[in-house]
């Protein structure tokens, strides 16, 4: 008897001690940089809602206004987080106009809330859109808040992301439903030809100048390509040829002399470009977004 | 009897998994970049202190020795955190000479553990200090640092910031108290005269080129300026005009085609000049600084 | 009888509520910036480990490649963290190839997971190796990256340092033992001779354009240099002199008239070079690594 109530205090004290409700970690991407105090003035926001909440950077590095670069890094991030996790991204170049406010869940089960301006495109084709629902900010802003017309990002979205991964609000209350879901923005999916596999370079591996395609391995294997094998890379942007280069397809940079191009899977599973110790991307003069385009043929 | 005995089980495991005390934030703020080891150092200092302190970043990317930058950050972003946050400022080109460190408790209940430099200016003049105390580093001194004169941030800033957040010192436990209180920055304050406002540039909004000024909105609205309403705008660096030009007072960036001037008030609830999509501040040559000041006159 | 019931349900309240084990802090350096999504990547599989693990970044801003950057990075920073502390280092040119990827464990118990390239270098030296284990990938990884052969900093780096400092597996559970242990940058010791004191120039002080050396404040005490004294500093790259210059040996910056030379003790105990407000390196076109080394003689 004793022993009863002596567990269902322990349980008790745990779920207490854990605040009643575990939060779910908050994880944030703007076009801020982080030599002002916005990003700390967001955190400071959610702090304030729940003190327990985790909270991480995605980063704060996009290029202002690239709202290509906010839905790649997206896309790049959200699977290595678990189900649950609320992600704000604030790239809002129509700040305090007409563009609505949302939050999408995806059918992985994560949440994000950015302005529905394209930012959702990569994950929508990757994970699915599950609902959509628009921000409603008669009760979802920061008290004291209401004559800031420019700080979405710190008023609603990180104040909202925040109540809703410390459970203070549901899905459903984040406001009422929208259909169609999101706006996107139009980009050239892989493509695999008799004698070609073609796709975007929707970023750079900018630290080491590596070039990323949107061409899965799968695509890869399907054309007959093994490691080893030599390919032809023919990268466009709109009409005009940028680079054509043969390089050999291999597992990881040590394969091939300093210096030297090669083909290879990158971290996501996607045909890349890359130069051993060097940058391919500089070398050839490769940029990256909607308009950049590759076609890959196995050497005959 | 068996429930009391329960409860208090419950209640005693709550408060004992929540380490007596539940601890305050910590928020650091410094001029060393995040190129090398320093700020990790300091939050190391800080986590041997408890483990469970909550401890975030507000910039560590002010411009080197830049005092009054240092004084308008921690102005832009203490309002978002809750009482009781504990900011660490290390912006110290007097490290090692006999310029003073100090604990600033504003009246709003914030703490700011900072050399006594100008850093409290801003903050002091919208907040309110309740009270400093001069850090005594006979007792405020991370064990074995004694020989080291020069990272003041780490042996001796965060070190009390950290004690005094997860309630292992008291205030009163600093050191001494002092008076007068702090180390003031002269700066322009904002002005309403009969036809014209006058103010203070004290920073830019450095990622997008906008410029931000002292003058609330309040003043915007006594001096009879409404929004749609055209507004002429002179500023000058020391006694120099750098620019002159007439601009709409709008909501939002949107509210103008791309690439126009445009004044509106900013997150900060100040007014504010921007071009959309485009840099205010690049266009026009214009900085930031106690020796910016700007006049703004409706048209008539 | 009852009070002993409520002290073990107290006690196992406590136990309980902080995840059976407390995690202990993991702290994170790359050269991979934070431009993109690498290192969020990275948190979110650390965080789905144990969502109660305190994650730390060391730097992001390592050049990349630079191994002996790294090495420098873990020896200024590892002091300050406590004892169990988990450190992951992914800077590694060799990824991929057949360079084997370990976990040290430090004579001063912090962990450190890593390539086994060099990074160790300089903490072997100060802080000893107490014994080096090899990952065993094929149980430590994470489930379902077994195809990308690019990016163990993810998939098998910061997982296994999550699930070392969550305590789900023990130092022996990473993989077999290893000797001899690391591999080890040669570089210039530190070296007492009868009119001189010889070292090396391991980084600078970027931010401040301050040059660090490895010269202990103890050898200069022992060459009989003293506070106020004037030393001679002749600094060479491979085999040409860059620089003699003659400086006072001061405290701290403030002790010299701005503008002026100076050698001092830094933060980590070492002499050290500096300009007060200004740039020792610049001025000199001092830059670091295995290549420079410094010979200080006492004015006679």
């Amino acid at each position: 008897m004793l022993k009863k109530y002596l567990l269902a205090g322990m349980i008790a004290g745990l779920l207490f001690s854990c605040n009643g409700k575990q939060p779910d970690a908050v994880v944030i991407q703007t076009d801020f940089g982080e030599k002002d105090g916005a990003v700390s003035a967001m955190k400071g926001v959610a702090y304030e809602v729940d003190p327990a909440l985790p909270l991480f950077d995605l980063t704060h590095e996009i290029p202002a206004y690239n709202i290509w670069e906010a839905a790649y890094r997206l896309e790049q991030t959200l699977p290595y987080w678990p189900a649950g996790t609320v992600f704000v991204s604030v790239v809002d170049p129509g700040v305090g106009t007409e563009r609505k406010s949302i939050v999408a869940k995806t059918k992985s089960g994560h949440y994000i809330v950015t302005p529905d301006n394209g930012t959702l495109t990569l994950v929508a084709a990757s994970q699915g859109i599950e609902a959509v629902r628009e921000i409603d900010e008669t009760i979802n802003r920061r008290e004291g808040s209401e004559r800031s017309h420019t700080f979405y990002g710190r008023d609603v979205y990180v104040f909202t992301a925040a109540r809703l991964a410390a459970k203070k609000i549901s899905f459903e209350q984040i406001g009422a439903e929208l259909k169609p879901p999101v706006v996107l923005i139009p980009f050239q999916q892989p493509e695999l030809a008799e004698n070609s596999i073609s796709g975007n370079i929707p970023v750079l591996d900018i630290q080491y100048g590596n070039v990323w395609t949107n061409i899965p391995d799968s695509f890869v294997t399907k054309a007959g390509i093994q490691t080893g094998d030599t390919i032809d890379i023919q990268i466009v942007f709109k009409d005009s040829v940028v680079c054509s280069v043969r390089v050999p397809f291999v597992k990881s940079f040590g394969d091939v002399p300093e210096g030297n191009s090669l083909a290879y899977i990158n971290s996501l599973l996607n045909l890349s470009f890359a130069i051993n110790m060097g940058s391919f991307a500089e070398r050839y003069g490769i940029k990256s977004g909607p308009g950049w385009s590759v076609t890959v043929r196995a050497k005959l």
